[in-house]
């Protein structure tokens, strides 16, 4: 492949606020070449991901990318070039490369996974058949242990994980109450995604009586994607051994410092709530039972989703300061380059 | 039993802060009658507790005393009149009868249970074979879930329940870090309860930096009877999949208003730690289990406790506000009247 020069987009300064287009920049180089053992992909698409804010952001977490290199993100492409036994030119596959348009994958890891483009679109292989189904199929179901007639109460439901959320609780038997922001959002929440409920935060001057009003029965789960004063607020409106799913902090734009808010342990000791972050990666070892689960609510029309694409990888960097504008309507891609099974 | 009058201590005025005894007033007034079905109990021991400060507080909680009522408190005496079938007089019974010379029980409530006072001291049913250890025992193997080797952090750690928790978690093959205030409370930690290490939080000047040295490793087990700032501290030295017990508030003096603190959410989300509030009444169908266990620990020596009784239920109010100054060494107990198995 030497013939190519390859682009990607590496970062170049750590955020110590929320992302901005600067801290990138786009470098071409060399189409790096597959070690025995590995395959080299050409991407079709990359993701912009609300948790990409803590992988660039001074404190470090589980995915923290090091300046100068390539920024992280789940991708899917095809194999132009394999060293690996049980992997063949011409798989398509979903792994996590970064922003470019080729590069260098180990099969034998656990975010290395094949993918049939025939059976559903590409894309969904980044979304609700990927990363962002699975992370709502285990926390909601493991962590979050919903029982019929439960009500869950979904932050960002518009959103990825938070559509996919309501609708699987829904599968499961439960009353559904979303909170996003903006009438676009929640129009997507109550006509598209089938939550009971929808509460624009945006729209109301007391989130604590919203809340109160939409859930006459107290909250049983709440599945978290944005913490800050939102769950300050849920928190004191959770059952007796409700759950608690902590899965993004979208409300805090930075952790440096550690911001503060109402503490949490007296509503968790007298109701006895039980509160837990949850990470997708630990769950690698049962991503089929979720693909299988997942797959066939989606055949059946049980579960819906939204995508928010744009074309070319030099957008990726603005695509991504869009998410915490609010900007996107769906699970945000960027198509590094004409998707040939379409 | 009409020839008698009965003492008790009622709550005249409900705490805003830490309670005082002037909170509390002792009324002289007959002893009451067992409907068919109860049973009168003549008191021998009653407790001080910590979560009474919560009992007592205008944030009202699982056990909320109304003023102009009995004060609740656990408790153990002799059967002296009998309306049940299953129980006779003379039998010697643990309950929650309040701060009561005499009182009513139903013995259908779980919290009533027959006690062997030849098998251990009497008032161990009201500590390491009552609440206190039930308490340690199923918050730390259910909710804390030690595995041998793993570092456990015990708040309050020279306390009734905290040193329980760390004994127990010693006969787990774990390592046990106590921490504790003044040098009594740190002595005992580490000469009669076995910790590892023990932590003086009114001597160190940083905390934080305290309990890194005392824990290497990092913790897996917090067991949290304090919260507050120490809380915050520890979350932050929590391990990947953690568990955080929290089992009291002993650090904050009212919730309202509601105060503040760190946020939890990102130490949380990035490490997977599981946060989750424990109390004992809702183990109450496995207490037999519990008590099994624990006389076998406390008959083999693996299992050591301290006592702080106190005589006469008129001092009980100041047995209470003691406790919030860190006054009592052991178990508080009030002694109502001479114990007839000493």
């Amino acid at each position: 492949m030497a013939q190519h020069l390859n682009r990607r987009v590496i970062l170049s300064e750590r955020a110590t606020g929320l992302p901005t287009p600067k801290l990138f920049s786009i470098v071409e180089d060399d189409v790096p070449s597959p070690s025995v053992g590995e395959v080299l992909l050409n991407n079709i698409y990359v993701t912009a991901d609300p948790g990409m804010k803590g992988w660039i952001s001074m404190a470090r977490n589980y995915a923290s990318v090091e300046t100068g290199t390539t920024m992280h993100s789940f991708s899917v492409g095809v194999v132009v070039e394999s060293k690996h036994p049980n992997v063949a030119e011409g798989d398509v596959v979903a792994a996590n490369t970064g922003w470019a348009e080729y590069a260098v994958a180990d099969p034998e890891r656990q975010t290395f996974r094949k993918v049939d483009p025939e059976a559903a679109p590409l894309s969904t292989a980044l979304g609700v058949l990927g990363i962002n189904g699975f992370t709502a199929y285990f926390g909601l179901l493991s962590v979050g242990q919903p029982k019929p007639g439960d009500t869950v109460v979904v932050s960002t439901a518009a959103g990825a994980v938070g559509s996919a959320v309501g609708q699987i609780a829904k599968i499961k038997g439960c009353r559904t109450v979303g909170i996003a922001g903006g009438p676009e959002k929640i129009a997507l929440c109550t006509e598209i995604f089938g939550f009971d409920a929808a509460i624009d935060y945006k729209a109301t001057g007391d989130l604590d009586a919203a809340i109160r009003a939409a859930c006459p029965e107290g909250i049983d789960v709440y599945f978290d994607n944005v913490g800050g004063e939102t769950l300050d607020i849920v928190l004191g409106q959770v059952n007796l051994h409700g759950r608690v799913v902590i899965c993004g902090t979208a409300a805090t734009d930075a952790w440096i410092p550690q911001p503060s808010g109402l503490r949490p342990e007296r509503n968790l000791l007298v109701n006895r709530i039980k509160m837990e972050g949850v990470l997708t990666f630990d769950f690698a070892d049962r991503y089929n039972e979720a693909h299988a689960d997942l797959s066939e609510w989606l055949r059946d029309g049980n579960i819906r989703y939204r995508e928010d694409i744009v074309d070319g990888l030099e957008n990726a960097p603005a695509a991504l300061a869009g998410l915490y504008e609010g900007r996107n309507m769906g699970r945000q891609l960027i198509r590094v380059r004409p998707d040939p099974f379409l």
